[in-house]
């Protein structure tokens, strides 16, 4: 038997050899066995389970358009997909909603240009279904070029793409923000200052939105960093809201993760966490829970925005449109803040 | 213009219709332009243009049996893909290697029965030319089945596959376990306990027997204890071995995550790293240089591990038969062992 090192797929042309008979014959045996004599019909039946042959599905895929499986595509570095606990909330999320479905799921990075173009015709080719596009800054190109290929794709947030509606499911950043920044005032706070999201991102821009539309005349741009969802990102933003307003009594920090790194900063700065300045984050991620102090925080429905997601490009891929969808989220008070 | 929400792919039909031409002249200028009127081709290019159509290269892959992309296959929960850091090691090599060669690297997690199957379906159908296998327990049908659907599969670490030989990229892990045990000897540790991995995995078993073969006599299988790879597993397995041998001076975790869990249960039972127990890890990935105390571990060479499987996948795809490699692991001493 050949090693397996230098094993090659069995083909039709395999089988026809073993059985002694034509390809065309195969082919008809393979396609439901018409015009086959039965003596032709176990020699290829008996040839087909000696080499091992399987029907090159691409011809499937062809025929139906259905590779059953669905893209879990993120644009983010491979580093953010590790540090991150909310990718990871998405993807058993969507994990899960295949797993009912008997589909495959396919996890696609694409950080640099290359690798979106590598991943743009991988899709393009036919491999997956439906997309399912889990971070989208509003400088990548791809989500344009996944649409205009006409693959079934949706977004988890608000994608910026012109006039192009995008099916996506996301949450009202705006009102989830103004209900934070509305908690810390009630709390007493008065000078609260904002770590945010990349602007290009909907986290960034609109929950900035948020928090300036609730403090109306109160706001203050200087109390206003912007990190970059990664914890030393909001480490170094509130070292240098200190520097500026060593005053400030409350920080809302667009992420749990950035919430860490920030009270990291005010610790070395000597500073308690509630006591002299309270914390808030964003997504309860889990970390939220189990840091210390726990993390008072905007809670996300994880995986009813990934059954969501799931379901509506499912859609979308059988033909029926849907519209945008906006999840609800919820005021999670803890300890810091 | 249609929503983008009930988009299907433009067809040729779409293209012909816009051209105002027949089905088989699209095809023609697709396939090269013959038999094709100028006024033809360039309303049918123009159509191409217009409608967006994109060849279905499920078609090409038939022809040329090529998606130019492999899968990174993990059978393990997809928790410990995000918790373990050597996976990310692999995932960063395995990702740069294709790059450079224009490929895309699709990562399928199977870590259920269910899973399995619908991943094995996927990787039949064609959808990937090859497999980079990354993590794989003995019981897994898993590789089994790659291997008698002939897809190229590459696996790291020496996979338990009875007579089949499967390619795959090793480090000497009886060697490294041996040298690891030696150092500690070295040191002057006289009761040296085991945190191992779990059995049916090859660091599991092969790090036991290095570690047996250099103890010899003095071996004591009170002093071993399995762990999963995971941190709390490497905790638990401390308390128990504690609480057996209180008087251990030195610990050999199979893995720097369970040795950072081994040295959170020493803590809390009072014992100080490395002043009074020793503790050494292995992997080097990343984790144990951060850790305080940083940790003495056996590195293994990750990114040579990754580029090696991409090039023996490349190779066996190419047709061309690879005998199984194994990388060289070094000591790296630092200060808890």
């Amino acid at each position: 038997m050949s090693s397996i090192g230098s094993a090659r797929k069995p083909t039709i042309r395999d089988v026809a050899a073993v059985a002694g008979v034509s390809h065309g014959t195969v082919s008809r045996v393979i396609n439901g066995g018409h015009w086959v004599s039965p003596e032709a019909r176990a020699a290829v039946e008996e040839a087909i389970r000696t080499t091992g042959y399987t029907a090159n599905h691409a011809a499937r895929t062809l025929a139906t358009g259905k590779s059953n499986s669905l893209a879990f595509l993120l644009t983010e570095s491979q580093q953010l997909l590790f540090s991150d606990p909310t990718f990871a909330l998405l993807l058993r999320g969507a994990t899960a909603a295949l797993a009912e479905r008997s589909m495959t799921l396919v996890l696609l990075i694409a950080d640099t240009a290359q690798e979106q173009l590598s991943v743009e015709r991988y899709v393009s080719a036919g491999h997956v279904d439906g997309v399912l596009l889990v971070s989208s800054h509003a400088s990548d190109s791809l989500l344009a070029t996944l649409v205009a290929t006409g693959v079934p794709t949706v977004c988890s947030g608000i994608p910026q793409q012109g006039d192009v509606v995008v099916p996506h499911v996301a949450i009202d950043e705006i009102e989830a923000a103004r209900t934070m920044t509305s908690h810390l005032i009630e709390r007493g706070h008065r000078r609260i200052a904002l770590i945010t999201g990349p602007l290009d991102t909907p986290g960034g821009r609109l929950r900035l939105e948020g928090f300036r539309e609730e403090l109306g005349d109160r706001f203050d741009p200087e109390l206003v960093e912007t990190g970059s969802y990664e914890a030393a990102s909001g480490d170094a933003a509130m070292e240098r809201l200190l520097e500026r307003a060593p005053d400030i009594d409350a920080v809302f920090a667009a992420s749990d993760v950035m919430a860490v790194g920030a009270i990291e900063a005010l610790r070395r700065a000597g500073r308690r966490v509630p006591e002299d300045v309270a914390v808030a984050g964003f997504d309860d991620s889990g970390l939220a829970e189990t840091h210390r102090p726990p993390l008072t925080t905007v809670r996300q429905p994880w995986s009813q925005i990934s059954s969501t997601m799931v379901d509506m490009v499912l859609d979308i891929i059988n033909g029926t449109p849907r519209e945008p969808v906006v999840l609800p989220t919820s005021l999670v008070v803890r300890e810091s803040a």
